[in-house]
């Protein structure tokens, strides 16, 4: 709800995923269904926040056009592990409360985040993993899809080039990538989602960065909103997506500076690559990613949508 | 290994849980096994940090006996979830590299902490869960242990208890619990390590805080090393592990401080209680918690071992 003389700015990010070789990916015409994912995302998220909706509801919406397209790693479209099999991962926070809802091992279930939404909302707990995700699932009556819903060609590709070069063992450049969204609402509040079938050819059972709060999605009203993309493990152990809130929160930082301490000192001091996606108290934008392409999105109240995949795109 | 002239001061500080109705836990009979346990802990990894051992092997050795101790929710002596089963989960991180392992799901391993160190270095990833930990786990033959191993008389008849109150709903006041330790060694190296059963009557699949760096666990030699223990949920949302460390890294903090400020005022203002154990660069271990009682012990080179149960224990 807006009231006269109430700030109404908004603003929504979103992400579909960092990488250092994406040749693939990036043949003319993905590169246009790239684009066309990003904007469908960026418009499902900006027209809950016009409508004075709540940033929750924006980052929801939008992850859900990021996973329901093929051409992102997450949902529809995901990588196989190492068994050649889909496990799905999400998670969701709500800048006001500190409210967070996660998933992981997640198989046959359409839209991971809006699940990651549940766990916040409905379920004593933060974190489900696995068959207790699924079977809470089940009792919300979320909308499943089969194995061929989730199939697609060129992750079967990268799976089989995978397991060709290297039996489960270290990930290959390229073949991670996430999907995620930031918004903060009229209401100035903030949240985050992310959302990633993993890393191809990862270990059965692998946990990634996206659901775990702090490394892959973050948000609070005492900083900004954070989701991330890249290699997961390097991640987590630099916890990037509190790192950009506490450089904001205790170190003083604006939200760009602080991004980019998080990715291009502290993730990449470690060997780490990926990108992060952040909104602050004030609406603004910051990307920071030190891949060669980061798949990208903004939109405000007061800019139209723009999007955006090699660094030197304007985004 | 300690050279003339070098700093060769070390410190190690344990916990064995924290709550406010562990009446049951506090029989005399009970607090002397809780402190004798929490003795054995740290005659453990102090035995490494005398002689030059790191930090990791010392957090590592600490938390083993914990595990091994029925008294305390971790390893043998875990409590059950919804279904009756165990479901263990640890974390371990070593400070200057900020290398990391952690564990979930794992049913039928003796030490948890010994799978999330293999994890942390001969594994590509940080996190496995469930089935794919346990193939892992067997690959590097560790110790298993049957069902009745970790089985013990009291964490059953508190979940026949918790099951008699809700069916799989929010968790009881005192049902919950963790060990871990943390360390300076004498090569100035920081580390961290934290083990649990969870919570009596989670839901299957339920992860907590135990195996999320910055959660239930984090080591930073730019900051600290923290381990904390209380209500999962809170502490996964707060980041309270990495809270604590950025604190000191980009507030200004000192240790004691720091831990503080995490516990009473963010944990506490979003409903969460637990505690944590802190040890900073120099040496110096802190404890912080907003409950009746916190099972601790701490020792280092200049001070022989001390063990606390209540907030007044001098520990």
């Amino acid at each position: 709800m807006t009231r006269p003389g109430q700030d109404t700015a908004w603003s929504l990010g979103v992400h579909g995923g960092a990488g250092v070789n994406r040749g693939e990916a990036l043949l003319p015409d993905h590169r246009a269904a790239i684009r066309s994912g990003l904007e469908t995302a960026l418009t499902a998220g900006a027209r809950v926040l016009e409508g004075g909706g709540s940033s929750v509801d924006a980052v929801e919406a939008a992850v859900r056009c990021l996973e329901d397209s093929p051409w992102f790693n997450a949902g529809r479209g995901s990588v196989f592990n190492a068994r050649g099999e889909i496990e799905l991962e999400a998670s969701i926070m709500e800048g006001r409360t500190l409210a967070a809802g996660a998933v992981a091992g997640l198989r046959g279930i359409r839209n991971p985040v809006t699940l990651a939404r549940r766990v916040m909302e409905r379920s004593p707990h933060v974190f489900l993993h696995g068959e207790g995700a699924i079977a809470f699932a089940t009792a919300e009556g979320l909308e499943t899809a089969d194995a061929d819903w989730f199939w697609t060609e060129h992750r079967w590709k990268a799976f089989e080039r995978a397991r060709g070069i290297a039996q489960a063992s270290a990930p290959q450049p390229g073949e991670h990538g996430t999907v995620g969204a930031v918004a903060l609402d009229t209401a100035g509040n903030l949240a985050a989602a992310t959302s990633t079938g993993g890393l191809t050819n990862k270990w059965l059972g692998r946990i990634g960065d996206t659901p775990i709060i702090g490394a892959g999605c973050y948000a609070s009203n005492a900083a900004c909103a954070v989701s991330c993309t890249g290699q997961g493990e390097y991640f987590i152990r630099a916890t990037i997506a509190r790192d950009i809130a506490a450089l904001i929160e205790y170190g003083g930082q604006d939200a760009q500076t602080a991004a980019r301490l998080a990715i291009e000192q502290r993730l990449a001091k470690i060997g780490g690559e990926g990108g992060a996606v952040v909104v602050d108290r004030s609406g603004t934008i910051a990307f920071a990613f030190n891949t060669e392409v980061m798949l990208r999105g903004k939109v405000s109240r007061d800019s139209p949508s723009r999007v955006g995949i090699h660094l030197a795109d304007l985004c």
